[in-house]
């Protein structure tokens, strides 16, 4: 979390976790491994590798435990944990850094892990509390739908707001606003960022976007004007949401990372390494390149 | 060229002319004209249907004269042309509006036309002189590789006002800057758009912005802080640039009318027809929805 100067730039790869998690095409842990060696590779630093959710809900991850204990070092590695069940699979095998999941939109926390907002911070209280007894060193909470909801439509800044204080009351050591839907633009994004930054210090705020529009880029720029340097985002613009009717994938880490370095920020990736990252995941899943930088990295020796 | 008040956006979809240029699959002349019939009754306004260019070398718009006959009324069209012998053919199938193409980097234009920018602006003085005589009514100059040439590598803003300010005194109506190569960033539009205001009045600015690293709409953001309210896009993201190594396609009318709507500018588009007009086209050349907002409004009735 230390960020050296206000061009370094954090990343944190997701594609491992969210990017994968809804593909039914269930991959052997190996290629994950394959992909995840070619992320660190690239310079990816932090990657959120894993989720410890129920294995019959998501059998894309049910390999959390085992691919856990075959992560390359070095890597700063991070694992969704749905409740007190997944914190004690991955305490048991050492994860010192989690993700908590909550949302600004009760329906949508109701209809993805099936609690109110407020069971759902209670479940957060008691995981972050045997997590810390335990030795666990870092927690993100993420609030998803941050400007719309599927099922409610829109969020005010207000609601993002309350429920990331009541997140950080809680003891996460970071937030993580998740655009789920993937509509926001970037003067949403300048609106809710004024708002949250009262409440959320800006090096605790970490933005989340899906480029389902192709607006991700621009709302990244929007999220630098506030000094915001911390952004998630997915190889190959891997992922979705299954409960978000029509979203699309996270940003490129790709895309972001070209924006980045082409603007002067430093994110510490090879961007020429990083755009074959993903291709053994591709191929496996024959998903086309999505990412635009990406397919023009690889283009390069090439004329259109 | 009329914007009423600051929220109004003009946007010039130059799908049928720079979108299908490159395409080896040669299309008929109905389905063109399917095509510009959907953008049409999508609210497409302004549409750059051809360009007179030679028929050898550029088969796919070999149809230019025929299909201009045909063109659906009401729409504001517009014809590429680049010497006199390419306004002769306008001229005789009536023609009112033309675009003219130079570019700010010596080595492109040599290898695109043939030309030093000094002829391509020598020739472009007799081509206005001759439109004007014949009752001719609007001149678009391009400026292409205004942030990079493929060839020569970074050009500057100031190469970039010098070719605009020779070309509105030899009586362009408008400036189209085109990133040809799809490099750029915010932070290189804004410092362009400072020097090239200084000598084109903001409201005959013209952006055309090219999509292949996922920069495009960032970069639009950009230019409309700057009171810039008039871009170039195609629908489906059709279109790449045969000179430019690597280049993908325009960004798409798509992205950049959800971008502009949800933003609260006015484009005069209907988005969801808009997402259909171009199926035609991408059937016909066996292409995949290349366009973030398209794929999304499309898929707006399914769960992903």
């Amino acid at each position: 979390m230390k960020l050296e100067g206000d061009r370094k730039v954090r990343i944190v790869e997701v594609g491992p976790r969210d990017g994968l998690q809804n593909e039914k095409t269930i991959l052997a842990t190996p290629v994950k491994l394959e992909f995840i060696r070619n992320l660190i590779g690239a310079g990816c630093v932090e990657i959120e590798a894993t989720s410890f959710v129920s294995r019959t809900w998501t059998p894309q991850l049910a390999d959390a435990d085992e691919l856990w204990k075959l992560l390359p070092e070095p890597g700063i590695y991070s694992a969704l944990v749905p409740n007190e069940k997944g914190l004690e699979r991955a305490l048991n095998v050492g994860v010192k850094r989690i993700a908590l999941f909550t949302a600004a939109s009760e329906s949508f926390v109701m209809r993805n892990i099936n609690r109110t907002i407020q069971q759902s911070l209670d479940e957060f209280a008691k995981v972050v509390s045997m997590f810390r007894d335990a030795g666990g060193k870092f927690v993100r909470g993420y609030v998803s739908t941050v400007i719309e909801c599927p099922f409610a439509g829109k969020i005010s800044p207000l609601e993002v707001s309350v429920v990331s204080q009541l997140l950080l009351d809680l003891g996460a050591d970071e937030i993580c606003l998740g655009e789920t839907v993937g509509v926001a633009v970037p003067d949403e994004i300048r609106k809710l960022t004024e708002v949250v930054l009262k409440v959320v210090p800006v090096q605790k705020l970490t933005y989340h976007f899906h480029d389902t529009r192709g607006t991700a880029i621009a709302n990244v720029a929007a999220a630098l004007e506030f000094g915001i340097r911390s952004f998630d985002s997915s190889a190959a613009g891997l992922g979705g949401c299954p409960y978000a009717p029509g979203a699309g994938g996270n940003v490129a880490t790709e895309d972001l990372v070209y924006f980045l370095e082409r603007s002067g920020y430093d994110t510490g990736i090879d961007l020429a390494k990083l755009a074959k990252a993903s291709l053994p995941i591709l191929t496996a899943l024959n998903l086309p390149v999505a990412s635009k930088a990406q397919r023009a990295i690889l283009a390069e020796n090439q004329t259109c």
